[in-house]
C-alpha cells in the first residue's frame, strides 16, 4: 500500500515515534545493577496515572485479560460471590473468566448501550445483609458499545450501602485517557493494558491494587503463580521482577509515561473529550446515532455508530479497510453488523481524525448509506475550530 | 505535540516505513566486497526510473542544487551561451547558478503560472543559425507555482529547428512522480533529488546523463572535482564511489526503488494524477484558483493555491502549522503571501490527503477566508470515490 | 557509555537487526483481514523448530514461567502426582510453581552440575505400578549450572518402563539452539521463551503440545482462563487470538523464524556446539572448571565457570560490568559467588565471543584470579581457526 | 551472517544507537518555524568541537572531498600558489583536487609514514619573500598511513616566518577524536566529515572557517555555487539553509554533539589515546611494526600495520572479512598489500577492540603470518587493565 494506513480501532492505538524508538533497544541483562533505575520510577509514575497514593501498581507481561485474571486470582477464593453488571462484550468476557476460575458470579444484565446501573446495584447491595458479595466488577469503559460508566457514583452507592465488597474496575480502555481516580473513587483493583491510553503495543497488563486488596491477597485461595502478587511485591521492591521482564516494553512504558506527564493527565482527559465531541458532531451530521443510549454514557475513547436498518456495518468496515486503508472497529457479538466503531484514544489529534471521518464518509457512501459527503467532516471542523486553544499544543513534545 | 503532523510541502515528502528502516543500518566498510552487490543494481534500476537505456545515472551526495551544478560543470565551458525560460523561483535559482558558474545565460521570462513557452523557444532556436546556444534549461515541474511543462514538446521543437543544443531538465519534483521519459524525449541531463518522488530525505542528487552529454563532458572546461563525472565513471563501473558514500542513503534508495518497481512507474504517474485531481476539485469547491494559469500547466505533484485579494496566504500556513500541526508549502519570492501550496507527491493516498484538505479548510476559515466548511473535502471525496479501482492498492506492499 | 556493551547472559540474548526492525512497526488492527497471513505461517514454522509434526504450538503473551503454568494448568488436575528431578535454580522454581498450583510433586534431588538422572527415574517409574505419576518434568538445559540433560534418553527410559506419564520439558534455553526433537523424543509439553534461541526480547511463551497432551487438556481440572489452550485452539485456527496479541512480537517472531530457516536448525545446533567448545577451551586454558560435572552434561548455550576457592565470582561479574561494559551471568542461589556464567546462545559468532573472553580475562585478573592474560582467548582462537568452514557463513544474510 | 560484524575501518565508524535513532525521523518541512531551534545550536556547538570562538562553521550536504572543495573554492583564485606536503593517499588526493580546480600547487613530497615536515616548510616559507604562497595545506591525520602531524607546530613555523598564507587543515579523521584547536593553532580552514569522530554516516562536510578566511572569500575568484559560503552565511544566520538540507543528518548531528558534550572533548581525546596505545601494544607483541615511522607520528585514530616481507596484507583483510566478519582497513595506493589498518576512532571501547585484535590474530595466523595466538590481545589487556579509571565510564550516557 502507498502511504500510511489509518488506525482507528479502540486499541491497539497509534504508537508515538518516541515510544517506538524507546522500545527499539538492544537487549540487556535484566538483573544488571542499572535495571532498578529504570524500573522503580515506573512504579512511582504509574501510581500518578492511576491516581493512587496508597495503592501499588503491578506490571505483568500479559494482556488485559491477564490483568483481569491476576486481579481475581490474587484476591478471591473458590466459590466467592461476585456481582457483575453486564452490558457489552467485554463485561461478558470478564464474567466468563470469573466463572472459569471458580467464582460464583451474579450478573446484572443491562441493555447494551447502557452502563453500570447504579440504582440496581444499590438495591442488590442493600439486600446483601450478610455481605456475601465479595466483589463488584465494573467495566469503566465498555469498548464494545462506547459506554462509560460512573465509577465515582458506584463508589458512593457502595459507601451508602456500607458494603465491604472489593471494587474491581476494568479500566483497560479508560485509564490514561478518561478521568480515572483510583484513590478518590475507592477502587480496589484497577486493570489497564499497554495498548490503549499508554500508546504501546499489547503485552503489559498494569494493575492498580489498593491496600485493602493487598490485604485480601494474603488469604485469597485461588491458585496462582505466574500472576502472584507476592513474588512481584518481593522483587519489585528492589527494582526487579520474579522472571525475565520484556525489557523493551519497560523502556517503552518509560517513554509513554514521559509523554503522559508532559501533556498532563487533565489535559489528556480534556483532549479526549474534545476530540470525541468532534466525532459525535460528525455522527449527528450524518443523521446517525450512537450505540450509547444517552449522553451520560458517551465514551470519549470510542464511538460505536449504529448503521441504519437494512445496512450492514461490516460492509462499511470492509470497504474502509480494503479501498481506503482505514481500520475501523467492528461490532462485536450481538451488535455485529449493526455498529462500526471509531476509536479516538491515545496519541491523536484533529488532523488524524480527518482520516477517520473522511474515510468513513467515503466508505459509507460507497456501500450505500444515505450520508451527505463532507457533512460529518464539516461538523467536526466547526466544532474543533471553535476552540482556539489548541488541544494538541497543550504539552510540549 | 500529540499525534502525527501532516506533511504536505512539495518535498521533503513522507518517507515510507520500509525506506526509513532500510536507512537505519549499522555502518559498514564502503570498500568491502559486498558493496557492489548493493550499488550496481541501483544504477540499473535508476535507469528504469529515468526511462533511459543508453544514458548513465550518477549519484552524488548532495542536494538538487548540487545536481544542477554537476550537470552544468561537467558539460559546459566558461562563457557558453545557455537559453533558460524563467517562470518561477526554481527556474530563477537555476539561472543564477549558471551565471555564477560563468555561463552566458539568455533568459526567456514568462508569467509565473505558465511554463516553457514552446513557440518562443522555437523562434529563438530558429534565429540561432550559428548554434551559439549550447544548452537549453527547462524546469519540468516548477515547484513554486505548480506548473508542469511539456518536455516532450520541447524536444520536438528542438528537433524541428534541428538545433544541436544539449537539453537540461530539472526533474527534481517530477522524476519518480510524473511521466518522464528521458530517452524518448531526448533529454541530455536530467536532475532529480532524493527527497521528492524517491521518498527519502534530501542528500542524494540523481542525474541522468545521455551519451551525447557524456561526450560533451570530455571537453567541457568548467572547473570541477567533487562533482566530476569522470571519477564516478571510473569507480561506479565496479560498484564503488570515488569518496565515502552515505551508505545509509544507498540502502534507502534500494528500498525506494523496490517500492517504485512494485507499484510500477505508470501506476505511480496515474496515482499522482488521481490524487492531484481530487485536490483540484477541492480547490474549485472552495471557489479558489490555482497559480497555474491553464489546465495544461497543472502539476500533479503540487498545487499552488491563490488566496483571494485582501488575504495573506502566510496566515493560512502559520495557522495550519501552529494550530493543527499541518505543514503547507509557502509562496516563494514574488508569490509570497499570495499562494499556499499543497504538495501531493511521494508516498501518499486519499486518506492522508484528508488531513491536508480538512486542515486547510479549518485554517482558511480560522483566518477569515470565505470558504465553506467541508466543501473541499466533499468534492475530493466524490472524485476519489468515483474510481472503484483503488489507486493505492495497485502495488503489493 | 562509549561503544556497545557485551551481552553474554544466557538470555535475554542479542536481538539481530532484522528482528529489531521487524518488531518496530506501526500498530495495526489485530482483527484485520491481513492478520491470518502473518499468524498462520508462524504456527506452521514453529512446528518445524520444535520438530513436531503431529503436535500443536501455542503462543502466549507471557514469559517462560507463564509457559510452565500454561503447560501444567491445561493438562493436570489438583493433587496430581508429578515426578521432578531437581538440580539447579530453574528446576527448583518449576517445582515451586507446581506446588503452588496444587500438584503433588515428588522431587529427585541431584547434585547441581548434573542433570536428569536416567537410572533413578527408571527405578522410580518401575516402582510406580499404579501409574500414579501423571507427569515427569525435565529441564532440558538447566541455565543455572550449564547442564544439558538427555531427553531422548529419558523417553527411552519411560518407554522401557512402559509408563504413560506425560513428559514435560523445559526447553526455554535449549529450543532453537540445541538439538531438540519433540516428535522423536515423545515430548508432550515443550516450553520455550522468546528471549533465548528465538533472539527476541522476553514476552512470548511458546509451547509445543502433543496430541496426547491436547487430549489430556480436555479433562484437566486445574483452573485456567488466560492460559487456556481451548480459546487458543478456537481462535488460532483462523489466524487470530482470543485477546489482543502483541503484534510487534508476532512480527519479530516472523523475522526470527526467517533467520532460523535461513541458517537451518542443524547448522544452528552445530554453530552453538562450535562456539561453546571454544569457550570451554578457554576455560581449560584458564585452569578453571565448569559447574557441569562431566562432559556429557556440558551445555552448548551457557557455561557456568567455577572460580577458585577463596574468590568471589560476584566480583568478577561486577568488575566486568562496571569497568568493561560486559554482562556476564551471575551464579544463582546455592552457587551464588561460586560461578559466573557466559551465555553463548542466539545470534552470536566468534568475534563477539572475543568480547566475552577478553573481557572476562581482564576482569578476572583485575580482581585477583590467577589467570594468564590472553590464555583463554588464544585457546579459543586456535580451536575456532581449526575449522575452516566458517560456522557463521553457513546461512545467507 | 549470524551475529554482528566488527567494523574497524578508519571511517565510516560505528554509529551509536542514540545517533541512529535521532536520524530515523519522519520528514518535516525544512522551512518550518521549528527548524531554527534545531539548526542554530548546531552551529554553536560545532564551534566548541572545532575549538574556535571567532570562526564560523559551515555544514554542507557532501563528503569530506566536498569539504576540501568548499574550503578551496571559497577562498582562492585561479592560479594561486599553494604549498602542500604530501605523504599519503589523502594528501595526494587533496593536491589533485587543487590542481583540477586551477591552482598552482607546490608539493613537498615526504616519505609515507612521516607527516608535515616542519623544517622544510619553514625553509620554503622563509624563501617566499614575496608571499606568493597563498595557502598551506596540511593533513592533520593521514588516514592512509596512520600519521598525525603537528598542526600547532606548523602554526608556530608560519608565525616565525611571519608568513600570511592561509592555513588549511584536513581534519577529517582527527576532529572530534584527536586534540584539535582551531583557534589556538590559527587554522583558517578546517575540514571534517560526519563519518569519523562525529559517529555518523557520511553525508555532511563540516568546515571551520576563520575570520581571515571569511574575508578572503569576499574576493576569491574560483567559481562556486553549491559550495558558496555566501549563501550559507545569509541563510544560516536565521537557522535555515539555501537549499533543502538532509534533515535526518541534522538530527543525527544533534545527537552526536550531545554525546560529545556529555563525554567531554578532552576525555574523548584521552580515550582515543588510551585505546590506540592498547592496539600499539598488541602490534608490538605481534613483532610487527607500524607504517608510521616514529612515535611522534603515531595516530590515535588509526594504526596502519606493516605485514612482514613476503606476506600480502590483502589476504589478512580478505580472510578477516570472509571468515570472521571483521572489516579491517586496506592499504591504499603505494602501500596496498603492505599494510592493513585498524581504525580505532569514534564510538569505541576496549571490549569492541577485542573483536579487532582477536579477529586480526586469527586472520593473520590463518594466512600464515608468524604471530603468536593471543599475544596481541594479552598485551592490550594488560595495558588497558593498568588504568583503573575506566575510560569509557568518563561520560554519562
Amino acid at each position: 500500500m502507498q502511504g500510511i494506513r489509518g488506525l482507528f480501532v479502540p486499541g491497539p492505538t497509534n504508537v508515538p515515534e518516541a515510544v517506538r524508538k524507546a522500545m527499539d533497544v538492544p537487549m540487556e541483562d535484566h538483573r544488571s545493577p542499572d535495571v532498578p533505575a529504570l524500573v522503580l520510577p515506573l512504579f512511582q509514575d504509574l501510581k500518578k496515572v492511576f491516581r493512587t497514593e496508597t495503592g501499588q501498581v503491578f506490571l505483568f507481561p500479559a494482556t488485559g485479560t491477564g490483568g483481569w485474571e491476576a486481579s481475581i486470582t490474587n484476591t478471591l477464593s473458590p466459590g466467592d460471590k461476585v456481582l457483575a453488571p453486564r452490558f457489552g462484550q467485554f463485561s461478558v468476557l470478564w464474567v466468563d473468566l470469573c466463572q472459569r476460575l471458580g467464582l460464583d458470579v451474579e450478573t446484572l444484565d443491562c441493555e447494551w448501550g447502557t452502563g453500570v446501573p447504579l440504582e440496581t446495584v444499590a438495591e442488590r447491595l442493600m439486600a446483601d445483609k450478610k455481605h456475601e458479595i465479595k466483589a463488584i466488577l465494573a467495566c469503566h469503559n465498555e469498548t464494545a458499545t462506547g459506554v462509560t460508566s460512573d465509577i465515582g457514583g458506584l463508589r458512593k452507592v457502595m459507601d451508602q450501602c456500607d458494603h465491604p465488597a472489593l471494587l474491581y474496575v476494568d479500566g483497560i480502555s479508560s485509564i490514561g485517557s478518561l478521568e480515572f481516580r483510583m484513590e478518590d473513587w475507592g477502587v480496589d483493583l484497577a486493570v489497564a493494558g499497554s495498548q490503549k491510553g499508554f500508546m504501546m503495543p499489547a503485552g503489559l497488563a498494569l494493575i492498580g491494587v489498593s491496600q485493602k486488596a493487598l490485604e485480601a491477597s494474603k488469604t485469597a485461595q485461588l491458585r496462582r503463580c505466574y500472576f502472584d502478587f507476592k513474588d512481584m511485591i518481593a522483587t519489585n521492591a528492589t527494582g526487579y521482577f520474579p522472571y525475565t521482564p520484556p525489557m523493551h516494553m519497560l523502556h517503552g512504558l518509560r517513554a509513554s509515561l514521559n509523554r503522559i506527564e508532559a501533556e498532563g493527565l487533565e489535559n489528556i482527559w480534556g483532549r479526549h473529550r474534545f476530540l470525541a465531541e468532534g466525532v459525535r458532531r460528525a455522527v449527528a451530521a450524518w443523521n446517525l446515532t450512537l450505540c450509547a443510549k444517552e449522553p451520560k454514557w458517551h465514551s470519549d475513547t470510542v464511538s460505536a455508530i449504529v448503521v441504519p436498518e437494512g445496512h450492514d456495518a461490516r460492509k462499511v468496515i470492509a470497504r474502509a479497510y480494503e479501498r481506503y486503508g482505514l481500520s475501523l472497529g467492528a461490532g462485536l457479538s450481538v451488535v455485529a453488523g449493526k455498529v462500526f466503531r471509531i476509536g479516538h484514544l491515545g496519541d491523536l489529534n484533529e488532523l488524524m481524525l480527518m482520516m477517520a471521518l473522511g474515510g468513513a464518509e467515503m466508505s459509507m457512501r460507497d456501500v450505500g448509506l444515505p450520508i451527505e459527503a463532507g457533512s460529518g467532516v464539516a461538523a467536526a471542523e466547526e466544532f474543533w475550530r471553535a476552540s482556539n486553544s489548541r488541544s494538541m499544543a497543550l504539552a510540549a513534545e
